[in-house]
């Protein structure tokens, strides 16, 4: 079992629409720390969602009289409540201030994932990539074309959870790897059968590179290097519970 | 922003009830990699279970007529059923085999945190430690008297979530850091105001762990090196939601 190194990536360039990640990662790894086959790059939301044009102007959204009524119970401003009510699939709670909607991935988070900070000058928020797997896809294969390095990446955002306080980054887009470690019917030493055991590893990749990232610091990318992640074509899909099959939703 | 390690503790022996873990770990970490100030030590549930005799023969359980009765619903062993209902609060939800409690400590998992694997014997569990933050801060007193060094100690178990597939692992016990890496209030290079940012670095730093501890391998404890966590005498009870501000519980 050996060590496993997480590596902030520096030097990485405010990102723009249209800019090609993979080439401003490639290009901020080059010298030091590189780039290795067996990678996980674990890259932050607010990046993604920049390049890919994610960026709305609130003065550009008009919102419906659903989303008015909504942005006076939670005290919003009501064209953030019409973004919301857009990338949404449903409300799923709603208290106060609190909006915890079920996206159209069916990711549950506050605000549908939008955020306005880190994004520029005010006025302007960020929604969530529209399909953050292909997003990460797209990365681990313009690293591979730049790097020849066979590596699996991860797009992250930070979600609140049920139970428990504060947020944590969690996975919502995955490329390269399967976003689980399966345990089970494997035995321990005791010959025991292990039976409820299928960790998110892709959600703890997340969690793990946050401690090198910070909010503050502008270190969108992380290199977690020295994991053997399970090997497969696996998405950020697969950790999305059935609504059927959740019991909290 | 430096590199963070994560380091596995090889070497650790069996555990059974009584051992000193923190003579345990000053021990396996001795030579290599060695106990530093500044670091995280994650030590897995199970072991302090093991050391605190918190392992329990289910043949000395005699369930109650609310286990019974629970126990065919979920088609459970009855006195496993009398063992969570004993460690628990209440049953937070129960649909066919899933059992989720509120524990006494207001932890929110699957069977009250009681599990069978790594334990020993078949008809063996193993209870959450009574007081894990405690546990936490015992590990920290006595690496300290052994080692010099001012380390944080975080205690773990593996949670399944709400909305997700899989099961991550969190902090159960902290002690010599603050739970929570705060970000409100402090603006970001735009000069845009933080809002939502309470990062919970304790349940991070426990995934970041698991990454080199895996379930069948026997790496009851890691080291978390280089990472600036918030100081200050926290708790893994302030990562509790008050039930009245949970909207999921």
């Amino acid at each position: 079992m050996p060590e496993v190194r997480l590596i902030p990536l520096l030097g990485f360039a405010e990102v723009r629409e249209g800019d090609d990640l993979a080439a401003l990662i490639a290009e901020a790894a080059r010298n030091d720390p590189g780039i290795k086959s067996g990678d996980v790059l674990v890259v932050t939301q607010k990046v993604v969602s920049k390049a890919e044009g994610r960026i709305v102007s609130l003065d550009s959204v008009t919102p419906s009289a659903e989303a008015e009524r909504l942005a006076v119970e939670t005290e919003k401003d009501p064209r953030l409540v019409e973004l919301i009510l857009r990338e949404s699939n449903r409300v799923v709670r709603q208290r106060g201030p609190v909006l915890i909607t079920e996206t159209k991935h069916g990711f549950v988070c506050a605000n549908a994932g939008i955020d306005a900070s880190n994004v520029g000058p005010e006025g302007l928020v960020s929604l969530l990539p529209e399909d953050p797997d292909s997003s990460a896809a797209a990365i681990r294969i313009g690293i591979n074309e730049r790097t020849g390095a066979d590596v699996a990446v991860i797009i992250t955002d930070t979600f609140g959870r049920a139970w428990r306080e504060g947020h944590t980054n969690v996975a919502i887009g995955v490329a390269g790897m399967l976003p689980f470690a399966d345990y089970v019917g494997q035995t321990d030493p005791h010959g025991y059968e292990l039976r409820v055991s299928t960790l998110a590893v892709a959600d703890e990749l997340a969690a793990a590179a946050e401690l090198v990232q910070g909010k503050l610091d502008r270190v969108p990318v992380a290199i977690v290097r020295g994991y053997a992640y399970p090997h497969g074509e696996g998405t950020a899909r697969q950790l999305v519970r059935d609504a059927e099959n959740d019991l909290f939703r």
